[in-house]
């Protein structure tokens, strides 16, 4: 190792000298990314730092889980975003911690020093502390942890037709899911839809009837922050849908096999999803005093951290208190890309030596899908369901995604499904570690 | 574990109990799956095992491997192909010996009896006992082993970036093929390709053209199998498309660092891609002296394991004395569809008490495509190179692709990566073993 100054500046003739002030953004998601190309070709140098080559759209996450997606449809190469922006630098790369004092980050591939930090570092899943859950639980905070998810599914279809008893086929077959936000509904929709169309075509050997699909919600209903008649009928088309849904109802542990609840109840399952709350991805280095529950860190109404002049807080990792929203904004895409919009302004604004402006959350809305035909809208003046809500939902993810082929092949893959009814990514394909692997570097 | 006799008295019943003879298929590449097919719905009872839940199209393994191309394009879910054959019964399983005394096959999913057993296994990458090449080396001969290598070459070229030395750059950016046969020159063309026109915009802070790509080939010439005109057509197309060539010479060793030649010659890459030549997968259980150098297994005119009587062997793994192949049939998909063809005739002849015909090889042609507009063909009556062979491979390679679904969106990647000069699978997908992991079984 070299020692701390030399390494500095070292690094620093990685990255080309710039006269331009360089801001450093860590996390290329929903607010980093969008950051990053508002401020391509702007007089700033931007450092834009992700531990994945790829931008996730994560509202698709469960269509990948549930193979009604590839991978590559929903993950979009970052590089190919900055092909015409020479002041934007991107490294894949862990960061260890950042240094407020030194005005720089340690990361797997040494430091970088900056003059603005953006922290969109995003959110991951939230186990409550409770270890045996986080061991065995599925999660589906990633591309990689839905394939997994997807993977695990399939693998144990395969066991439960050379399962030795009932119950162990039962246990392979029932899936249980926790947490009855967006993630949870549109996954256990997804799920009764593999079982009704799917499966039983895959493996006419089992008895898909006697498969179990349970969401559990620890409140009084789904989809909480949307409107009681979205929750309403997204229960009730779950429910047409076979799934057993468990409000008011909170999980205490899992074993891998068996889920306990706090009221004494039990279920079976060798699969339990676990989408029932997120935590944001604190860095090192962040003042403790500024760390709210379920790690949000305070900023102030220009997403500046408290008591900091030049670092920045974005999207799900950042809580605000602004009018209404005084235990801060939802944690959702949205609030994401409104913040990185104000921010660039706000940024911009700096450099001039104008003031910045105070950032105020536009809620355009919410929606989830639960199956064919089936989704659920609030929008500020109408809220509709049903069929025009599914259309509409379509129409607003198609036209979301990242670069036209994304939005080319999943209107197609969709479309396919839809009249096929057939989600066809059926395949278990695993990346095996290798003996004696020789690093990339 | 329970008793053998147990538990293969168990394992019968969770197959179901048939009249009909069982034919057990092991294997689901381009011969067993061929044969399975042509089994479904004909008064047998075929059991297709195969490792993975899909078939994978071998010949477009160096588009995945160059991001040309999403692994689902060439996977296809086995169990979508038996929806309507309820004779057919697959199961995912490695196996682990065959035993010809009791007419039985030994598997992860216990023991599994025949009537007749149909060895289809396919083949492997050949180091030649080379164990330090074997750890050292990139194969190519799975979906996982292309997307493996994917991820390799993206990493290095990260890891390129943040080098510390133009020495370190080079080895990292460096890429030697080993192996003119299809595969190499295949995918030799495609990574040219990659630098002329997709890495230097995604990483404009690297020079290109200090970029080596070599090909080594131990025989005097290229695609050794085909024409002589191929070889010097795809040599030349090779050489202007910046690939450095070496043929008449023998790789010696690697060490993750550093290509030495039998001449005495030095290469400095970390990605070695291994070509070089495949063995059969061998069984336990398969007479020793049936099995010849590189792992193939003897067989009579109808693929009949010499010796046996209930014992056939397809595809890649088998070795037939035949008319002008007294060293056996080329190891390539057309010889296994072939055999698989008339194996399927022989079986059912069989059945009816009829006598089987001795299998005879029709060569089709072969073909390989080293980039844009450049490929070679070698049909019976004609050879020809250049657009027309390339438009000729596409057409090939598209119908014989498994399922509409696939070859419409294999021909829309194609039409895509063409016009826009960028294949645009550029991401890094790893799957990360998780600790505690529940099992699936």
């Amino acid at each position: 190792m070299l020692p701390f100054a030399e390494a500095f500046f070292f690094m620093t003739s990685q990255l080309p000298k710039s006269q331009a002030p360089r801001v450093v953004i860590l996390g290329a998601g929903f607010a980093g990314l969008r950051l990053a190309r508002k401020l391509a070709n702007k007089p700033v140098q931007v450092v834009l730092i992700d531990k994945n080559n790829f931008h996730q759209f994560q509202p698709l996450f469960y269509q990948v889980a549930t193979a009604g997606l590839a991978p590559s449809s929903i993950a979009f190469p970052i590089r190919k975003v900055f092909h015409k922006a020479a002041n934007v630098h991107f490294r894949v790369a862990e960061v260890n911690r950042i240094d407020t004092a030194s005005n720089s980050i340690d990361t797997s591939i040494g430091p970088v020093s900056y003059d603005k930090l953006v922290i969109a570092t995003g959110a991951d899943t939230n186990y409550f502390n409770n270890k045996q859950i986080e061991a065995f639980a599925l999660p589906m905070k990633s591309v990689q942890e839905s394939l997994f998810l997807r993977n695990r599914i399939l693998e144990c279809m395969e066991a439960a037709l050379v399962a030795d008893s009932v119950e162990e086929r039962a246990a392979l077959m029932n899936v249980v899911v926790v947490g009855g936000g967006p993630t949870g509904t549109e996954v256990s929709g997804a799920l009764a839809e593999m079982r009704s169309y799917v499966l039983p075509k895959d493996y006419p050997e089992l008895d898909f009837s006697a498969m179990q699909i349970h969401l559990i919600e620890a409140s009084p209903r789904l989809l909480g922050p949307m409107s009681g008649v979205a929750s309403k009928r997204s229960e009730d088309f779950l429910k047409s849908m076979g799934v057993k849904v468990e409000v008011n109802t909170l999980v205490e542990s899992y074993d891998g096999h068996m889920v306990k609840t706090k009221d004494g109840r039990t279920f079976i399952t060798n699969s339990l999803i676990w989408a029932a709350g997120i935590k944001g991805n604190i860095l090192e280095g962040i003042p403790e005093n500024l760390i709210v529950a379920n790690g949000r860190v305070k900023v102030d109404r220009t997403n500046k951290m408290l008591g900091s002049e030049n670092v920045f807080v974005i999207g799900d990792v950042a809580i605000m208190e602004e009018g209404n929203f005084d235990k801060g904004h939802p944690q959702v895409a949205q609030v994401a890309i409104q913040q990185a919009d104000r921010l660039y302004v706000n940024l911009l604004n700096e450099l001039k030596g104008k003031e910045m402006k105070p950032f105020r959350y536009n809620d355009l809305g919410s929606m989830a899908t639960i199956g064919r035909n089936k989704a659920v809208v609030d929008l500020p003046y109408i809220k509709f369901q049903g069929f025009v809500a599914w259309v509409f939902w379509l129409f607003i993810h198609l036209m979301s995604i990242l670069g036209v082929k994304n939005r080319l092949f999943i209107f197609l893959e969709w479309m396919w499904n839809y009249f096929t009814y057939d989600q066809s990514l059926r395949l278990v394909i695993k990346q095996k570690p290798r003996d004696g692997e020789a690093s990339a570097k």
